[in-house]
């Protein structure tokens, strides 16, 4: 189990592989996001999107998963205040191989809560195939500091 | 159907009233955001959010279905660029009726992209039982320029 204190600056966890699928984009499409270009190619032809791509929330959502398969389910996480940054790249194609890292910027102490701190984090997600960059979000992490009797 | 010019500073959106079903929570939970306390009552209530809550992706999800049933299915968005802030300021329960606005601050003209518009908007969603403020959220949209043979 990783504590605050195993979150130092530098520390970096690798994301992914997530495979994005077109169903997937589709259904979280006519959940949450039914803009006509996340939902029918000639529209999403027609638009600054220039093809069908995902919703960028479900993006945000696709790197919580490879968060949670990567780190957070294997560390005292008890959530986040915030984000301070999405960038939203370029279109996320169904059919792309996300990888990328998520990497601690630094971290403190929290004063109001005692026995935990807070980290800023720093996440990148690029296409596999062409290395290109898609996202980039900056966001910070709630995280239980490390007990006394554990090891 | 709305225009970049049609976002005057100051103009607002109404956003809900959306309802957070419990099965929805824990449907998203389990696709991308599987962390105990968002699936686990137990867990959930060990935890810093004090209960079963909604992944704050979900939130930004839930708002996001919110803008396209107010203001985005009848606009010339071409969706967005990136998000500068995300406030997750208190637990969205299994339960809250969400409500909100969506207010355009600021709006210029495309200089890379001639014809289109950046406007940056601010979201608030706030639980309609007791009107706490749940999420903030600022953000920008791309938005087409008036056709001149529009009315």
């Amino acid at each position: 189990m990783r504590y605050f204190e195993d979150f130092t600056p530098g520390t970096q966890f690798s994301l992914g592989p997530y495979t994005v699928e077109r169903e997937a984009v589709l259904d979280f499409a006519r959940s949450f996001d039914p803009q006509p270009f996340h939902l029918d190619e000639d529209a999403a032809n027609r638009s600054l999107l220039g093809g069908l791509s995902a919703s960028g929330w479900h993006t945000t959502a696709m790197m919580m998963r490879m968060m949670c398969d990567s780190f957070l389910l294997d560390c005292a996480s008890h959530g986040s205040p915030g984000v301070s940054e999405i960038k939203w790249l370029r279109p996320v194609r169904p059919g792309y191989v996300l990888i990328g890292e998520a990497e601690v910027l630094e971290g403190r102490l929290s004063q109001s809560r005692p026995g935990f701190g807070i980290c800023q984090m720093r996440n990148a997600l690029r296409e596999q195939g062409s290395g290109e960059t898609l996202l980039l979000c900056d966001y910070a992490v709630f995280l239980q500091s490390r007990p006394a009797d554990s090891p």
